[in-house]
């Protein structure tokens, strides 16, 4: 029995350690207790700020149309960012290079393939970026590759790729970059104005703390101008849903407006905690109290420090018999703490993510409950701390 | 100025007389107001207890996955259900009849030739429905068309479609039903043992109540089972949905969390309402009091009685010029209601829904409205009501 009391979210939920959907602020979920008309005034111009401030945040202010880059959102999740993304900037005549390091460059290489755009890969381990040098050399040598798709933040991992020196590799080809940033968007800068790209998709409820139901792609307005006719599909053709903004700044299709209208009110609790550079502060202030008091309980972590982001991090499990996940999963559940099980092929492993509405009061709540749970279970953990692989 | 007091919900927003997104109850919105984790049991819970409700809802109960339907959802929006409907159903190889007799038709057709799927089409004006012995002569002549699409209730005039008869012709020639039940499924009855369809797609956000966000099939199980390999997108791919949910009981990609939690209390309060007989006699109870209330005020419908459905009313314009549309729909969000452009091509129109969580004291309310910015704007509206055309 826990003798620690449970935490509990503003809203007495357990906290999520997850890598989305998170714990949101209280205020985010309140917005939603309201009813707009998708094609009412109140509406539209609450949509067209959350539109504009991504923008901005994406380093390429917007305002009033003007600028080098636009937002379009997708409605649904996430992964049909992507899917817009890939389908609509990748023309039926095109041949994209996915870099693969986990399940989201996986998903990628489906998406394309699905659609039949001719795919090329460069695939490294799960804990390890793309190599450069290959990258270089395979563009080289394949001059039908005309785009090139990479994971900011890979969640399968928790790595942090590089994805600056990738956008300068791929410019200096003269190759189109598309990048997914979904679990670093809002917290990891990644400037338009110095990381050339032609797309960046990322979601509502990740670093910028919305709840889930909106995907959104950051498009250089002349690229996604070129885009015409690309799509195959009605629903995720990026070039058709920004035109019917441009014309009506209306959606084509019903938005999730209390989703977009909770995402405008985090959008204001994002300003108001110093934007990317606030957001991203406290965010590696939880991983690094998650990653030091793990490890000072014996857990070793997949990547090192150079390689980790302070989004999600993966913890091998330990190698005890003693330990069985779903009784470590379930222990700490009951003192408010929701974890994540691994998705890694190369190694048996857990998951702790530091986004959403938490604190480094969470991140220390989150290490009592695992040492409660560790002794519950009868649990050697290697005492001292092993360093990292 | 107004004299009367401005309607609002109870949550103090304007009354939205459209045909969705609408009113919902403020305990809809409310259970909004957590965080869950995605792949956590208690949200799974509750995702699994909303797709066998809409299964016991269309007629074919499904509990623990026993039965002849399943519910697939998808995220995004009604349209995205649609176009996720005719990718998956209608092979590459297979050809499409579209129904026709407003916008929703015609955008079945734009999906499935953006798709690349074989489409022929039977038009009808939008005030008319489909002509049976012509679709019978049409089934019979073409043996390449595979599939038939057909809207049940048309929004873009409010025309209820015979889509009982319609399916019995299509099953009579061994051709396979696609139904865009959107703006009716949940209040206006159609079931699966007495009106055969491989697929009826619908959202959260019309009848049954819920905040939009979430659209979803109600899928032949064994019509289903022969999709495998059809769909060209990853995310519309209904057959892997449903294959994902069979394995794990989750989603593939994130799912609109808050917004399916709120569709399990809006069917909570379908079901105490008195389920699809219950819904469909309020609406049909707020349409008679709007129907006879304009008409009283001169107003003309597009539809005559046997083919309205009681879900949303097309009026004519009135003729006299100091009738402005815009200053009529702005003088009744003043009031607290909201209104419908109209959507026909054959006339000059606007549009009032009898959806949502509206009663007929709501719609009494909004004819008093009515009758005040006529007043205003010193429209005379001739008197004694005409009749429908």
């Amino acid at each position: 029995m826990p003798t620690i009391k449970p935490a509990a979210s503003e809203t007495g939920d357990p906290l999520l350690l997850t890598p989305g959907p998170l714990t949101t602020s209280a205020s985010v979920k309140r917005a939603m207790v309201h009813d707009w008309g998708s094609r009412d005034a109140g509406f539209i111009a609450i949509n067209k700020m959350v539109l504009e401030k991504i923008v901005e945040l994406a380093g390429a202010p917007n305002t009033d149309g003007k600028g080098t880059h636009v937002t379009v959102p997708v409605q649904g999740s996430g992964t049909f960012a992507v899917e817009a993304m890939i389908t609509t900037f990748v023309p039926k005549t095109g041949k994209l290079l996915v870099l693969i390091n986990g399940a989201y460059g996986q998903r990628a290489r489906k998406i394309a393939e699905i659609a039949g755009r001719a795919v090329a890969v460069h695939e490294t381990p799960e804990d390890r970026p793309a190599d450069l040098a290959k990258l270089d050399a395979m563009l080289a040598a394949d001059k039908a590759i005309t785009h090139v798709f990479a994971v900011h933040c890979e969640t399968t991992s928790g790595i942090l790729n590089p994805i600056a020196e990738v956008a300068a590799l791929v410019a200096r080809h003269g190759r189109r970059l598309l990048v997914d940033s979904m679990s670093a968007f809002g917290a990891l800068e990644i400037d338009a104005r110095t990381v050339p790209y032609d797309a960046l998709a990322a979601s509502s409820n990740k670093c910028l703390e919305g709840v889930p139901g909106l995907g959104f792609v950051v498009c250089r307005k002349t690229a996604l101008a070129e885009c015409k006719g690309n799509a195959t599909t009605l629903v995720l053709d990026l070039h058709d849903q920004a035109e019917g903004f441009a014309k009506t700044g209306q959606y084509r299709f019903t938005p999730p407006i209390h989703v977009i209208v909770a995402l405008g009110k985090a959008i204001e609790e994002h300003a108001a905690e110093g934007g990317v550079a606030g957001r991203g502060r406290r965010y590696r202030d939880n991983a690094r109290v998650l990653i030091d008091g793990m490890r000072a309980m014996g857990f070793r972590t997949l990547l090192g420090e150079q390689l980790q982001a302070p989004i999600i991090v993966t913890f091998h499990m330990p190698s005890d018999p003693r330990f069985v996940f779903q009784t470590f999963y379930d222990g700490l559940k009951e003192r408010g703490y929701v974890i994540y099980p691994g998705k890694l092929t190369v190694a048996d492993s857990f998951r702790m993510g530091c986004i959403g509405r938490l604190y480094p009061k969470d991140m220390k709540g989150a290490l009592a409950a695992v040492r409660e749970v560790l002794d519950e279970m009868r649990v050697s953990n290697g005492g001292p701390a092993l360093a990292a692989e």
